[in-house]
Parts: C-alpha cells; sequence; structure tokens
C-alpha cells in the first residue's frame, strides 16, 4: 500500500511535556505520544517531524507536523480519530493529506512565536501556565526601543545555540512586537528560524531593559559581543507559545 | 487584640477544587485551603464567607470573600504574604481592610458569570481547562432571542435548586448576553443572586437552542413549568467563571 504523507496542526499545554522531541526512551514528549497514537490507529511506525522544537514546558497554538502512514482515514475524519486518543493537553486542530515533497520543518519559511508575561502585583491562577509573572511595572517605550536593535538578519550566538553542533547562528527576525493587551505584555517574535533558547533570551532581555536594569545601548553591545554568557537570564518556558508556521513566500536560511 | 475584618479579591483555576466551600473533612476546598494559610499567617481560626459558592470545577477572576483577624499586616502587604502561601491554582488579587459591617455574601448586589463554549470542529489543548467544547456550528441569533426570555425577575425554579432548602428560586437577571468571541461563543449573565446550577442550566438551555434541539418559545415554556425536569441537560463546570461581584447601587433580593 503507497504511503501517505498527512500534515497535522497541533495545539498543546506544554506544561506537563518534557518538550516537543524524543529526548530518551520514556520521557513524555510530544512527539512520542503522537506516534503511539498514529500506531495504535494503524499508521505504523510512522515518524513525527515536526517545525519547531519546543523545549519543556513550552506551549502550542499552531505547532505543525508531518508523517507518512498507509491508512486510508478520510481527510475530514483524520483530526477527529486522532483526537479521540490523545490526552487533554494535545490536540489536533487541522489535518490534511499534502504532496510527499512537504516537509514541517524543512519547507517552513517563518515561525511565529509569542511571549506572554503577566505584569500586575499579583499571580494569576488561571493564567499561571501561560505567563511569566512580573510583579513591577515595564517600561514598555524602553522595550520598544530595544526590540528595535533585534529585528534583521544577524548572528545571534548571544542569545541561544544552534540546534546541530557547529550550525550556523544566524538567523533572519522579521518582527519582534511589544506591546501591553489588559493586564499583560505580550512579545511577538517571527523569523525564519529561532536557535534553542533564542526566544526566551529575547523576551529575558527585554524584560530586564523594562526593570531598567539595562538600557536599549546595552542590547547592541549584548548582540554584538557574540557571547552567550553576556545575555541576561532567559525568561521562564511557560510563557512561551509557537502560535503560527508559515510556508508561503520565499524561504531564507 | 481588636478583630479587623479583610475583603479579598480572589482568583481561581478550580478544575482542582471541589467546589469553594467546605462539604466535609479533608476536601481541597478553596475555603479550606485560604482558612489553612490565614492559620498559618497567625489569623486565628477566621470563617472565610464568600459570595460566591461555585461549584466544584468552575473557576473565578473575581470571587470575594471576608473574614476576621487580629493580625496586624499593613494592607499593602495582605495579598503577598498570602499568596506566597497559596498553591499556584488559587492567588489573591487585591486585599483590603473594611467596614465590620461588609460582608462579601450579604453586602453584594450584583455578580457576573462568564461561560465560554469552544464552537469550532476540533477542542483545544490550551483552553480545555476553561471551555465547553461543542463542535457542530451554534445559532448565535437563535441563542440570543432565547436569552431574552430569561431576563428579568422570575421564579427560576425550573433552572437551579435554592441554597437553603425551602428557599425562594425568585431571582432577577439583569444581563444575559450571549456573542462570538474568535473561536468562542460566551455567554455573560448578571444577576442579584443565582440558585444552584442556575447559570449552567442556562447555558445548557442556549445550547441546546443553539444547536436546533429546542426553540426559544420552548425555553419560554420551560421558565414557565416550575419543573427543574424540563430543563435540558446543564453545561459543564469547566467553561464557568464568576468573573465579578458588585457592592455598589441598591440590593435585590
Amino acid at each position: 500500500m503507497e504511503l501517505q504523507r498527512v500534515r497535522l496542526d497541533l495545539e498543546y499545554d506544554g506544561t506537563d511535556f518534557v518538550g516537543f522531541q524524543a529526548q530518551g526512551k520514556g520521557e513524555r514528549t510530544v512527539q512520542q505520544v503522537l506516534e503511539a497514537t498514529i500506531r495504535r490507529l494503524g499508521g505504523g511506525e510512522s515518524r513525527i517531524h515536526g517545525a519547531g522544537r519546543t523545549d519543556a514546558g513550552v506551549h502550542a497554538l499552531g505547532q505543525v507536523v508531518h508523517f507518512d502512514v498507509a491508512w486510508r482515514i478520510p481527510e475530514d475524519k483524520i483530526a477527529t480519530a486522532i483526537n479521540v486518543n490523545l490526552p487533554a493537553d494535545l490536540s489536533v486542530t487541522k489535518a490534511r493529506y499534502v504532496e510527499s515533497e512537504f516537509h514541517a520543518r524543512f519547507s517552513a519559511t517563518g515561525r511565529t512565536y509569542r511571549y506572554a508575561i503577566l505584569n500586575r502585583p499579583q499571580p494569576s491562577a488561571m493564567l499561571g501556565r501561560y505567563v511569566w509573572h512580573i510583579a513591577k511595572p515595564l517600561d514598555i517605550a524602553a522595550m520598544q526601543a530595544a526590540a528595535q536593535r533585534l529585528i534583521g538578519l544577524h548572528d545571534f550566538a548571544s542569545f541561544g545555540t544552534a540546534h546541530a553542533q557547529g550550525g550556523s547562528t544566524v538567523r533572519s527576525v522579521t518582527m519582534l512586537d511589544v506591546r501591553r493587551w489588559k493586564q499583560c505584555v505580550l512579545v511577538t517574535v517571527r523569523g525564519n528560524a529561532f536557535l534553542r533558547q533564542m526566544v526566551r533570551s529575547f523576551v529575558g532581555t527585554l524584560a530586564a531593559v523594562g526593570l531598567e536594569r539595562i538600557d536599549p545601548d546595552d542590547v547592541t553591545r549584548i548582540l554584538e559581543s557574540f557571547d552567550r554568557g553576556q545575555c541576561p537570564p532567559i525568561a521562564p518556558a511557560r510563557g512561551l507559545c509557537l502560535v503560527r508556521v508559515n510556508y508561503d513566500g520565499t524561504r531564507l536560511t
């Protein structure tokens, strides 16, 4: 039976996953839970490939994965067939058969992450899993000015490490937006791809600016140092969410 | 030492509580967790009184409670002092000393609840704790028309039971709003006070209308039957949130 490639759009609450990608045996990763479900549905030993290798505790509203199966489930039944077999903290929002040229990771032309900081005196019991609580008021204008220093094509060695050893640390950041929304400060970042811990390093740096521990000029200095050790402490995983993966436009590498 | 009355505004994720109010020994209620924390802070055996006796699984963004203590914690330190001793699913958003005439329940002039239905084909991993997932598209116009039938001063015996045995089932509903917000349908209801399961009975009834199982005229028929058995199945607890308690204006009973 011929293999068919399936694309899934996924949502997950990263709190109880040790990350997207299988590390060792027996760890609860998004990949492992999904592969087990595909197997149970007769999909065989399909390997799941994801667009973004989110860390432990990082959430997703728009993760994209692909895998190859020999099953013949009608396209409009795939999402429901998988969802009834998934735990509550992982769900398929969309499913379709795609060309065998489609690759969730390598075909992606852009990724958008959103980071939520709860900026009010007291923590939130309902949002606690999804925000970083900072009690002291943040200086948004300073954060916005600092964000401008990070937009563009740069060697971001100060802000993360390559997924593969010896890999390039050059990435293109096309958007880095900071704004208040109700009691939160939302940081939205879009780029072709990201280094490990890059978004959380950006947010940690911007928060340091918002708290007036460093100023926007320091951000340029950190960027140009190409020294990971110069970066302020990274923001916690729970405020981060992969919101969208793009497959349109020109691919930048 | 003279007792001082404290008012707290609370937020909680109701998922892991068996409700607001202590039922039996050893059950994890909001009241029990908070009373234990007040005791630990030297507040003695203070009894917590809450504005809304939310059921198991029901959340709150704006619950209000009061209690009397002999401590002398400065007003601006109370919230933080309590929060550092609370679990992550319960938090104090505001704390202040109030007149001894203030009573969280009896002084309240109105309560606002919001119910969130996720109305899209597939469930949500990130919102699952806070929404009722209905896959079939809801007819909002029909739900809005039905909601009009429930506004006003009525005997709501069909939609809930009195908290005290033999208590009145007459309540005043001043607002019952149904609207789409992104992929959700939000039902907001405001009234002087509510019967047990009243909001969830309203939402269950409105959902039955939205799914075209009954029509707005049936809602009037159910209301006028004064028969709890006529009410469609109640909506699940997890979509419900106590968002606000008012203490202004004239108290209606």
